[in-house]
């Protein structure tokens, strides 16, 4: 039984998809937060070249991906689609399942799909510095990456508290060219500012946007990128899922369920988007964002405007949220951890286009750890919850006794996150609920 | 330009080549250390099952692989040939670089594929354990992935040094299944008499060695498992060779050189030996054998009759050794610090038909960061030495004008060795040299 498709780099995705074109509804528009306006090209120009705002505003369907940037994918794209056929035997399961592995690339996980592109849109725009924040390093790591492929400098915030726990990730930065500062800084007001009254804070990434914003609108010739939430970064992602359908149309078949994790959203659209193309069409497909039961945006947050960090300094977005002042509690899915969701995929799930669904972090585990020995593939704790919701999906089909066919993202490996698997295996993994924080 | 290859499931290979079948001399035989006579199937019984001990002494040409092995291979198998392409461009060389890359495997290098062989051979044999040592813990968590697979135990010994300060590598021995014991421990004769005398010893690998062994013998049900020099091993490695072959084929070239990084033997062979087959049948090949100038085996080693292990417990094998006592320095290329080389490898040096370069550790990092920055993938410590040694003729080509074609066996990942690019980057790394220990 053939296990793995690959398509030749002929396949790489010539065009990005942009779901706006074909939504059934208009979504909300990004507000100013003084004004309560739509926000302007010119109100993100600042932060973004033009090219980029064009994007994130754009209605139409296809957008060319430039040659540059395929040929800068063709280093680890396309990515593997393989059939978990050891797994599906280890579930004594009826139902076929599928994933989409994205951990090949540089870093280990989808990022690079959009920074790679960012980077190559900020270059040709004559930015010459990017500069960005990041939590656990995944989005930081790849950022950095894709700006020496494109030879911009790269200036990384990353949490205080991530920078002294997870030297690996600093050390890829560091090798990728870019320079890392621990957040709260000096090197900035906000920074300043928070240090002052707390030496010791570890930082959070809502100090750590603060301070990359700060210093990336004090140059022309440097800008901000963000790895997830925003339109066009979720754009970027569909080549994940266009992909999939021609391995999927390899395999000769067509998934009941499309499974992604859900953090800001950017993976679990990147794979969805180009198949909810289908379902508003009619075709049938169910499609699951899995998120943590500590963090649950879809599951329970509000749908309504608020900012997309804690500081307040973006625009006002519509979104499931759960307050821009949540604090999630610490959990190794440390990309799980942000209180709002893509607009988007919010609007997506408001009218009923996708469903979500929560999971506690010890389950989620014990589902991946079940993977890794029999896919030899060790997930990423923030992939570990697509992972779960497939091996829940394929269950289910057991029970009910149905050939049923799931297709899930396997967005990244967990090799730089094996403490999480070491707590987990030796029954230190704490079962983190929701905690409301003002 | 197409920089990926890969083969479909059904190319995995149907034979394991072994290269004694092709030998233009017959290789010497290992001796008892007691009669100084070959050894016997019989002498090897208490460590190995008889159908590896007839692989280990067999001049069969192609030896068939079983189903269930390449049914197990087919997780990871085939592996990918992918073209330098960006390397090229970045060393403006009019060499053609490919390398084989085994760092898909599931514990990231090329060690699965004797550990899935071995583990499958034991398994039919009645065996219910398999015990074994690792340093760094390549070896130690290939074997255990490959006993979860057949559903054997697995014991490892694991160098309490390592086992301290490598936690990563013991967590993924950890959810393999594996038990794993800090060496030396209490659990053995042997090591509990170096800890009567020592109580903090921080353990060595021939330590490890002798507790291994040392628990292996006591049952009929348990036996003993070796990760590189013996000839069955090198011979299972000899998959990655014959699919880097058809691969080249693919891509319509046949390589001026090959390279692979030595320390035992085994990844190097794995490249090497199908090619050199058609080396002895009359086709032109550079081999080329890359090695630590701290533990320089073939460059500075003598031919001769020596131990496998430092306590004098195995045969003596005819190979370069820089004899039995020697304790190479601490280097982060933690698998190539081997006194000795496999037996075939040195007869073939000892023949003419391989070659051997030692390279220092501050110029094989500044090889493998260049690798990573424009091939995306961090190689392993020990893998860099093969990367450098392709990067040296890739300039020697540009400086002779010369298009010659490279193909190197990328053995592993460095992403659980971060911390020697850590060193690296900070510019901490020694340029250790080889020191004599008595």
């Amino acid at each position: 039984m053939q296990k793995k498709y690959f398509l030749p780099e002929a396949d790489i995705p010539r065009n990005f998809y942009n779901i706006i074109a074909d939504l059934p509804f208009a979504p909300d528009p990004p507000l100013h937060p003084a004004t309560r306006q739509p926000v302007t090209p010119e109100d993100m120009s600042p932060l973004f070249p033009m090219n980029l705002i064009e994007q994130e505003m754009s209605g139409q369907g296809e957008i060319p991906i430039p040659d540059e940037v395929r040929e800068a994918y063709a280093v680890y794209r396309p990515t593997p689609l393989i059939r978990a056929a050891r797994l599906e035997k280890a579930l004594n399961t009826p139902a076929r399942i599928y994933y989409k592995y994205e951990g090949v690339s540089p870093t280990g996980s989808h990022k690079p799909n959009t920074a790679i592109a960012q980077a190559y849109y900020n270059k040709i725009s004559g930015v010459k510095k990017l500069i960005t924040e990041t939590g656990a390093g995944q989005w930081g790591s790849s950022l950095a990456y894709a700006c020496q492929m494109f030879k911009l400098e790269c200036t990384v915030y990353m949490v205080k508290v991530s920078f002294q726990q997870k030297p690996y990730r600093k050390t890829m930065m560091n090798l990728f060219g870019a320079e890392i500062y621990p957040s709260p800084s000096t090197r900035t007001r906000s920074g300043r500012a928070i240090l002052e009254n707390d030496p010791d804070c570890p930082g959070s990434l809502g100090i750590a946007i603060s301070e990359a914003i700060e210093e990336a609108v004090q140059n022309e010739a440097t800008k901000y990128s963000l790895g997830s939430v925003l339109n066009h970064v979720l754009l970027h992602q569909t080549v994940i899922g266009q992909e999939a359908k021609a391995q999927m149309e390899q395999a000769g078949v067509f998934p009941d369920v499309v499974i992604g994790c859900h953090g800001g959203g950017s993976n679990f659209a990147g794979l969805a988007f180009p198949f909810l193309r289908d379902k508003i069409h009619g075709r049938e497909v169910d499609v699951v964002a899995a998120e943590p039961l500590s963090c649950p945006t879809l599951t329970r947050g509000k749908m309504e405007y608020d900012f997309g960090d804690s500081a307040g300094f973006t625009p006002l977005m519509n979104m499931y949220t759960l307050g821009h002042n949540f604090i999630p509690p610490t959990i190794h899915a440390g990309g799980l951890r942000y209180h709002g969701a893509a607009p988007l995929v919010s609007a997506l799930l408001q009218h009923g286009l996708i469903r979500a669904q929560a999971f506690r972090q010890k389950d989620i585990f014990a589902g991946s750890t079940l993977f890794a020995q029999t896919e030899g593939i060790i997930p990423a704790p923030e992939s570990a919850h697509a992972v779960h919701a497939a091996i829940a999906e394929a269950e289910n089909a057991r029970e009910a006794g149905q050939e049923k066919t799931i297709l899930f993202n396997l967005s990244g490996h967990g090799l730089l996150d094996l403490s999480a698997y070491e707590a987990y295996l030796n029954g230190q993994l704490q079962d983190e609920t929701m905690k409301e924080t003002a």
